[in-house]
């Protein structure tokens, strides 16, 4: 399934190693002005660089195709198409016979049998998110609340840990990718000098959230976050507010008391609930966390299976890959989770 | 939204104190032998009883409304009504007033305003699991894959800290809910003693699952299972093989080698993935775990807002409940997998 | 599919012959006043009775299961169900070796196999358009707008024909069906006397129509106008405007030459294209037609095959039917319609 | 909404006039040999020729970006794209303040307010069915059923009153557009010397289908058939089988009788059904009939409304136009047919 959303909703066209990938959206209000400026800050959030990062080049320049006139989008559907320049297929060919251990590769090629592309991943690859960090940058301008996705921990190191402390707020730092490559910058260095990589964990907050939005029964707020978080590759959980430490906890510590909010009004407090409670929000902050595993290409030297030869054999995943694919990911969690709100708000 | 699944779809409808409520289910195949006795078990799984449960008194008898002709399936849509019989809309009229702490009641309210009905907590309530259930039967007969899930931790005390290993097959035990209950009666106890309640973590491990299910890019299986499960009430977490531990994991420890498995064949061995790579079941058990959150429902004292009074005001939530509802949530969980894994099987 | 609607989303369920038929309605407006009254007239417009209608007695009393509260609407899905008081299936067993020409006996079990239940038609009974006009009942209470329809021609006879003029704004009458079955009643006394059956046309007409509804591309508002349309059972056609005429006349002839409408406003003033340009209402009347075929159930002798003896036969229908179904269409007609425009409403 | 199908789906992208335009296929089965000669042939007969046509240069040279490798489809989603050449958005801007009569232009600007692009009617324009035939190439790969959909009359006149005769297996004729349009040449003639449009019928036969298609209640065949019909740009009117002449007719008339067909099987003989009982393929052909309506752009003087300057004005539409739109659209009709049944073939 290509798509997303039923009233925003997001479709997304194109391999990582064909000509050109891109996403089309439905749903865009007419009027919202929307330049390709618009989409750097976030495509230069997600693209490689630094420690943590590949070593492929990505231009990643917008070109917008339909829905846009005279600077503002129109109303009808607006398509954002990315040009592949970098597309090298014959590195990804001995995959077909010799699976990378983590990957997806063996898994498609039971599901598409011989006819499944092996170029990087073909609709699988990372690279997808890329046009959904696109879709995102319009969702953020529908909605117009304050979403931020945070690095918590890389290599099972906290921010707090490398003497970060989080702000009174909840947690949203000015930080950006660049920044937490550095202050991770050892545990990076020492899992790239082993041919190794690392998982990490981001932690996403909304704040402004207007109370009222999720369609229970099925399309809780939880349930549609979660379904696009876990679209992202590379997810293994997702919790919200107090998550698995709720499992822990008892009613009476788990509870949210309310408290008065000023002019008969009250709100609750702790907000263990993550900003949600009976699927629906409740008017705190959205607050949940991602896990990623660790990125599955390494350079250290792994067992597999050579199925074309019928026997185990030992794969070095040749040339560049992220270290870290996590670091890269705050912008795809805001985005994904901007495509699910805008889409729950224009259900109300 | 009322409705999940594109082709085995379910249809949940009414409310926990309305005259009825029930499920109707689109893309059964004609031809399965179906009679009232086949939900005898799951619906005892999901009843109240013993220690940790509730005392309101639940017949819980399914009637097949339409889609089974002389005890087999016809391929029409199934309906299967449950009648309400302990029906006290009173009971719950202050809770209008003055919100649980930690219940729907305050979102609701902010959502469907003065309308919302109070009565049971309306459509949002634990009860409409019963349908669910139903549903999960039907699609338990459709698949005909062991899918198991297991209580595996109460207030913070896992299985294997009573006492109990885990099975060298993965940890699926024969256990049911009454056995349950007993295994963590001390601490059940504790925590009704003290008019409080308890979370839990459940664990689902489905056995003999095809490679190939999931439809990438936004249906991965993660995607839709924790779709489904995040509508339970009372879920934070979910996560996939080693979960939130994989993001503390380096990539040579967490991906899967490959072993041989017979006749020129292979697999991932370890399962760290949880059985699927790249959002498409890989052949191995489908593994993930859910965190339940204490019941928010309990007798002890909590502070909370009269909004019709615009004051402060303690509340002892009058009556009957759960010490620990996620006692009973292990054929909820399995039916909601049951349920998503039907209908991508239909999609194949 | 049971389901039809993104938004105000109409769900089926049951059989004709079965205990209960219901629908469950997504999307409805908290603050709705709704009494099992209001259903009253548009059922009895549906009921059969006098002279063109089957003998057969429903007393068909709405039951409202979930969503309204104290007379209003919830905004929670909104359950109604009817009991089926007369259910015979013995009277249709035999159609499933002899199926009644015209009927979907043949395609049912040609789909379900031996597992079809033959009663009652199961679920692609008429029957289930009692459920529909119920949810248009609550349809029409979203949209407000005058949704009409009426019987143009029975058994190729018009309305003009009869000696009714129509009138000047489009052809809307205050006519009810036992009107109707009086104004027709030579012809469908004819029919009935010989055992056969008419079909029939009838005419929907919807003022004040808001521009602007509809969702191209694929989502027209002739689009899911006709795909409402055609589920109802026995529809052959359906043309908006000058329909079929608009293919044997020319460009200068069809096109709709805008006139003043005061204040530096204009529109289209013939209403060729029956309220719609590209797939979008432009505020002018939606108008529409529907042919409906003859009652397929007849009593007069007709040839069939008994495909328990493989031979051919000859089949008297036994028993009660409609002469014209057409007749008791109209409020079918408009609960469909104001499902779709209620949905496409809530899409803006 | 810019997607149709629930397994078998096809989103839309691009705007006429904008650098590109193209459709992503879902659902497509792995395996399939495709080509981009593949699509030349339907391609040639949409577009514009000979004499009824617009002389807009139009190469229409497909692109595959993703879901072939090596010369067969992959399972994963199917992108093809199609460059604009031609784009002119200078000849549309006057159509802003100056809508044509017939045309979109005015109810586009009632929905899009004063960000709709007036180029090439945007997304509302006939273009975007050249994908559609793209989409319809594979959709007929995946079903291999003979789709062929047939001019039966242009301006009125038909194909029998021009001395062709029907074809005693129910008129599919090898004909093809060229052939059509010397049909027609004098009354296609005559309407372009007079700056004048015509419109036509179609009529679309699918022979060997399967019984069984259709998902009742909602999706008959009829209604996703009709849904996507009424999708194509000036269609009027959709019948099957008997369409509107079945409103006229007796049930003894109008009832198929089942004859014997070898080996204890019967079928219907007249298929006045047009191939559906009860919204399911009754293994008859499939036959339906579409109304399309003159080419709203015609050179002869039209009085329309300036809404800039609040006065009737007349408006001649410049330059070059179909005379008659409807002979380029049996290859868009069969595409959207088949569409529709390789869905309705996945959802069995």
């Amino acid at each position: 399934m290509n798509t997303f959303g039923r009233i925003f909703r997001v479709s997304l066209f194109g391999e990582s190693h064909g000509r050109a990938i891109g996403v089309v959206i439905d749903g865009v209000r007419p009027g919202i002005p929307l330049s390709v400026n618009d989409f750097t800050e976030d495509i230069r959030r997600r693209a490689p660089g630094a420690a943590g990062t590949t070593a492929r080049r990505e231009d990643d320049i917008p070109e917008i195709l339909s829905g846009v006139y005279k600077g503002h989008t129109t109303g009808a559907p607006l398509t954002i198409l990315f040009v592949n320049n970098d597309t090298e297929p014959s590195d990804y060919q001995m995959f077909k016979d010799i699976p990378r251990p983590g990957h997806a590769d063996f898994a498609a090629s039971l599901k598409f049998l011989d006819f499944n592309d092996p170029a990087g991943s073909g609709h699988f690859s990372g690279r997808l998110t890329l046009p959904i960090v696109a879709a995102g940058v319009v969702a953020k301008k529908m909605l117009m609340l304050p979403i931020s996705a945070t690095i918590k921990e890389i290599g099972g190191i906290s921010r707090e840990q490398l003497g970060q402390e989080a702000l009174p707020d909840g947690g949203i730092e000015e930080t950006d990718q660049a920044s937490d490559a550095s202050l991770w910058k050892d545990v990076l260095a020492e899992a790239k000098s082993k041919g190794d990589s690392l998982g990490g964990v981001v932690e996403c907050v909304v704040k402004s959230v207007p109370a009222g939005l999720g369609e229970p029964f099925f399309d809780s707020v939880e349930s549609v976050i979660s379904h696009a978080i876990f679209s992202i590759p590379g997810v293994r959980g997702v919790e919200f507010g107090d998550g698995f430490r709720a499992a822990r906890m008892k009613g009476s510590e788990h509870n949210d008391p309310f408290e008065p909010a000023g002019k008969g009004w009250a709100k609750p407090v702790k907000n263990g609930a993550g900003g949600v409670n009976g699927g629906i929000s409740n008017g705190c902050d959205i607050v949940f966390r991602v896990a990623f595993k660790p990125t599955s290409s390494i350079a250290a030297s792994q067992k597999t299976y050579n199925f074309a030869e019928g026997k185990m054999t030992t794969l070095n995943v040749p040339g560049r890959h992220d270290v870290c694919f996590a670091l890269r990911t705050p912008p795809i969690v805001e985005a994904m989770t901007a495509i699910v709100l805008a889409d729950l708000s224009l259900l109300q």
